[in-house]
């Protein structure tokens, strides 16, 4: 155990720049398994990369995958992190607490099971096993090696009743059901039950935030998909009163389409991993609404010119992943709700 | 006038993409002075350039002030709208209501001297002098032609009794407070003062949110200014209980700042115009607290993987340039608080 300082946020693992900033913008940091008082190390069993980046990884090698081990190889050896330097992005990560430092504040105990729910952009890694037992053509990488978590950090024990596949895919997206719940449950304070819609509806954090919409109590729930296809799919699930096919990038279209629906919507979740559906939802979003914005490829400056730019008084958020319970929020819609279930369990058979 | 249909955000006036986007996301639209009936014209007296616009322009130029006033009318030519491809953004304007069609919703009148409140990006605009009254080194672009207001846009009367230079350099940032004063009011219903700390206190922004936060109700107004000069001149106005010198693009040299002059903030305000103060600024706030971002250099996902990776249980907004009343909020803020006057007439004397 080391007997230096360290802080809750990992700034004492920043090696270059060294100290000026936190383990998410630093290029490197220190990965070492030697823990820190109030560190937590995590043996390693899977990491899960971000979507965005490995494709990014696999594109780039034209599908190779031993050239797209190497290079995740290499990432975590110069950065002692899985950080995407194009996307930036990291990923999740499943394994077993090996150490408990005797300040962590985090609970864990050896030899829990856990997913952790901060992002490997900014998790100390060390691989030990140089990835032999992956081809490098999918997300999900066995591998043998140990993990760090800070002082201030989150860890999900695994469910027992779930497999680890269906919790990891529940858990990365369990942010949005939670901070949906909230909004929602903001507005019945006031005295209002909402109507809400999710672009997006019939993927991940869409079907969760409908499912989190619905159990909070909203008024009525409208599900937007781009196909038709995936109209179908929501449809039957039931999750969503209302489900329209609508281009989330189509000003007009979507604001149409959430109208036809009972809209507009006093509360619109973007869950559309594409540009430019800044302006489209806060078209379709009720003035004194609000508008959460999950997807990754929101703009800030077209999100902020654009409700100027239409004199849309609706409040706009930044999708924060954190919401404390959120994991176990996400977990339980999932078990409560059978339709959630199956979509998710449908994506785990492709 | 027109007997075409037309859209109440402009969609009419869309040549390129046709009909596919609003006029902010257009390449070009269309600035004729005809009028759809429920338009508005206006003579054009002076185009305010966006600063991150014109600072762009004239460095590709090298200071040539000729050639920025030539490819501003390029793109005006070309565009319809005076939109900087580069940076996205515009300006504002100042002129007098030429003509308002008869389904005009906006309660203008022929003769009204008003300041446009909507971006220029989105502005059909024609430019009839050649801009010869300008010599192409100031965002203060004398102009002769007309400009066009949709159904649904925003212009203030220029108030009689304040220069039109110190109401539109107000103007231009009266979202800001307009927004804080909303958030702080809230907080207050729940029974709560707030301790608010704005980033770039000294700025326009930036002192219009203190005044506003104060005015609102705020328990603890904390400025945050990254030179002891602006530190000099926050202190002297009075505006902020308490000024402290930090660089906001560092996690613990402000976190600390904040927290040495009686923080962390319950709001947060970013009103500085650089990249990488997401997480300093989330690092500032109380868990449970609010962040509101009004500077364009915000990085979204910066902003939301920030929060997720400090296990930060922060309300981050989008800062939204409209809130109703925005305009009246901040001259009248202006007015009653000589300490902000000062600071604008001090700028505008530079």
């Amino acid at each position: 155990m080391r007997s230096t300082s360290s802080s809750p946020v990992g700034l004492h693992r920043v090696t270059d720049p060294a100290g000026a900033a936190l383990p998410q913008a630093a290029r490197a940091i220190d990965p070492s398994p030697e823990l820190w008082p109030d560190e937590v190390r995590i043996d390693v069993e899977t990491l899960n990369l971000d979507a965005a980046s490995f494709r990014q990884l696999s594109e780039k090698h034209g599908g190779d995958g031993d050239a797209v081990r190497a290079e995740v190889l290499d990432i975590v050896r110069t950065r002692g992190k899985m950080q995407n330097p194009v996307t930036g992005s990291g990923g999740m990560l499943i394994g077993t607490v090996a150490e408990v430092g005797p300040q962590s504040p985090l609970g864990l105990a050896v030899g829990d099971r856990v997913a952790t729910l901060v992002s490997l952009s900014l998790t100390p890694l060390n691989i030990t096993d140089g990835l032999t037992r992956w081809d490098g053509r999918s997300e999900r990488v066995p591998a043998q090696g140990t993990a760090v978590l800070f002082g201030r950090s989150i860890a999900a024990p695994l469910p027992v009743d779930l497999s680890p596949d269906l919790a990891l895919m529940v858990m990365d997206v369990c942010g949005a059901p939670a901070l949906v719940a909230r909004v929602v449950g903001e507005y019945l304070d006031r005295g209002q039950a909402p109507t809400v819609a999710v672009l997006g509806g019939a993927g991940k954090s869409g079907s969760l935030s409908l499912a989190a919409a619905r159990d909070a109590g909203a008024a009525r729930c409208i599900g937007v998909v781009p196909v038709e296809r995936e109209a179908v799919l929501l449809r039957d699930s039931g999750l969503a009163d209302e489900v329209v096919v609508a281009d989330a990038r189509s000003p007009l279209g979507l604001s149409d389409a959430v109208a036809a629906a009972g809209g507009p919507a006093d509360v619109t979740v973007v869950c559309v991993d594409v540009p430019g559906c800044e302006q489209p939802a806060i078209l379709a979003t009720a003035q004194g609404g609000t508008i959460i914005y999950f997807s990754m490829a929101t703009s800030f400056s077209a999100a902020a010119l654009g409700a100027e730019g239409l004199a849309a008084d609706v409040r706009m958020l930044v999708g924060n992943g954190y919401v404390p319970g959120h994991a176990e929020l996400a977990l339980d819609l999932l078990r409560r709700t059978p339709a959630v279930r199956r979509l998710f369990e449908a994506r785990l058979a492709h």
